[in-house]
């Protein structure tokens, strides 16, 4: 009885932020003594703790309690092949860290090193050690076998598809970790923090370095039947080649990442621009031929958000990346071409979290386990836990 | 009380076929005086039979009961371009009138009117009339729409867009009409009593006069956001037009119907062929020319399972249709098509109801309500209840 009623008081406190006893007796239904009891020993634990005393109202001025937000920490990691970004935040979601470094590594070894270098690095910054943080969440590219505790479908990170890589992160990141594919983050963080909030059946496609989409259905994630759902950077543009085998990173992916935007550019006399920020940056300047890619760029998201249009009806598509980002210009010729192409037209969005949208995500999830872990927990202290 | 009795003992006799009163007082753990009433008040209704005497095992002979599957019929109509099909099924799912008649309607009207006709005939040869039927459920081109009970998306059928429909369909049928999208009906024959049994998520893609998509994920239909989910007609394949609206059919479809299959033998010399029922004849005789068209209608297909694959990652594709049925000729190109597309390759097999997916599917849903149906209205007995 005792845990449970210390489990709805801070529920409760989670809920509605702030309160004092008498409220929380009230909208629980618990005895005044019972609630006060449970306060008591939620405070010992360092679950909640007091934050002022009512300075109006009716009766005597009374202690109001928080939940506690330091009494545990989630950590969120995003690995792109341009930049590794890492963050710390508490329990209410606050960030009280974050690092953003560009990606060097070569190789698979190097990588994870540097995950771990840079998530201690984030951690302390946030006054913890790894061990203190409750749940962990890393967002890659690829799609997570949790039978070859390996990452599929991830070409751009080299030697990153191997056999053992989730026990590889683990073993420097700590156990508990979750690994779960980048653009299913940025979903998660535009339906629980951004634009997607409250949205049905929405997905987000993530177009950069590589292609990716996080499909939620009903508030969760839908993975399909082998967790490659969303993998449009296979979606079959254009003719395969005579090959035998497909290209390893996807026709799609091939014809409308940030290396195709700087080739369209480059077909069309821009032979000095080295990345698609450069291109999107001079079509903001009126270069015609900037214009001209970017257009090019569009009519290809098109054919991406006709295809899932017609595969799964979402009433929205949101729109991230370092491509996917620039809806100011990618906006309007892609609305021209989608038109042209179908009559399911799905209202298309920029994604309101920018380049935070994976981190954004992977602390959604990580806070889903940590509010559980730390109540079970709260015999075994942490340093903080009992800050 | 004796409802809730009533209930378990029917409930019974459904999942089990056949018991006596003492292994249903044994199964349900109720007494066998409560059971011996409620099967009187069952065998009253109608609701259950005896079907016979125990002649062999311990203690006395004993009367053996099942569920009455005549307590209740359900019917289902497949409204298609080609054909219209009308079946009776008794509430074991066992079709007892069958109807199957070339569509030769040119309006609206004239269909709904034949599909009355039909209706009325085939529960006539079942021995009823249309108010005994307790559920009906029709299959239909088309996304069903709640607001202006119209139907979207069937260019296939003339007039049938009209806002209004569904209330001309249920003023001929009767109350309680369910419409429900034809190829979500066959994912759903094909999940219930197909090949697809137990698949967790999968999608059944007809391939015909038009082409649909029903996707089933963990038993339900996905419908997306406004209904239009699995409607691949519009997929964007090959290049838009250069009108500023698309083709009313869908690229995909227009690309890969029926008619398309006529037209890709007619451009290798076919010239005299009418119908894809004739190419895929002449390719099972070793026609070069038909064999052609059918590999290239093979590669069309393989951009539908590819592009599927790519969005929602399923475990199997079912093809069924009057052309995507015939999986002997069009499996090995459409596989070879697909490995050289992309590296997510579901599995792809032919459905095993054939053209009688979308009424197997219609009887199904029509059942799951059906069983409630006769139950909530034992005590108005029609003349169908107490045969």
């Amino acid at each position: 009885m005792r845990e449970l009623n210390q489990r709805a008081v801070l529920d409760l406190l989670r809920r509605v932020g702030m309160a004092t006893r008498p409220q929380v007796a009230k909208d629980t239904g618990l005895s005044k003594p019972t609630v006060g009891q449970a306060l008591l020993d939620l405070e010992q634990h360092g679950l909640v703790r007091p934050v002022g005393r009512t300075t109006t109202g009716p009766g005597r001025s009374a202690v109001v309690y928080e939940a506690n937000p330091s009494a545990g920490h989630v950590l969120g990691v995003d690995i792109g092949r341009e930049r590794i970004r890492v963050a710390v935040a508490d329990l209410a979601g606050a960030v009280v860290a974050r690092v953003d470094e560009r990606n060097r590594c070569r190789s698979a070894s190097s990588l994870v090193r540097t995950v771990r270098d840079l998530a201690e690095l984030t951690v302390r910054d946030a006054g913890l050690e790894l061990s203190d943080v409750v749940s962990k969440v890393v967002g890659s590219p690829g799609v997570p076998d949790p039978r070859s505790r390996g990452l599929h479908h991830a070409p751009n990170l080299p030697g990153w598809g191997r056999a053992g890589l989730l026990d590889e992160l683990e073993a420097v990141l700590g156990p508990g970790l979750v690994v779960e594919n980048d653009a299913n983050l940025a979903a998660v963080g535009e339906h629980t923090y951004g634009v997607a909030r409250g949205a049905d059946v929405f997905v987000c496609v993530t177009v950069g370095t590589g292609i990716g989409m996080g499909i939620v259905v009903d508030g969760q994630l839908f993975r399909g039947a082998h967790g490659a759902a969303g993998e449009i950077g296979y979606l079959p543009y254009g003719e395969p080649g005579a090959e035998q085998a497909p290209p390893s990173r996807g026709l799609l992916e091939t014809a409308a990442a940030a290396n195709s935007v700087v080739e369209m550019a480059a077909a069309r006399g821009l032979h000095q621009v080295r990345s698609a920020r450069e291109v999107f940056g001079l079509a903001r300047e009126g270069d015609e031929r900037a214009l001209a890619a970017v257009a090019e760029e569009a009519t290809r998201l098109a054919f991406v958000v006709a295809s899932v249009a017609a595969v799964i009806d979402p009433s929205m598509v949101v729109l991230g990346g370092g491509v996917g980002s620039n809806t100011d210009l990618l906006h309007e010729p892609l609305e021209l071409a989608l038109r042209r192409t179908t009559p399911l037209v799905p209202s298309v969005v920029a994604g309101e979290l920018g380049d935070g949208a994976v981190l954004s995500g992977a602390i959604a999830i990580g806070l889903r386990s940590a509010h559980e872990l730390v109540f079970s927990q709260r015999g075994n202290a942490h340093e903080s836990i009992t800050l």
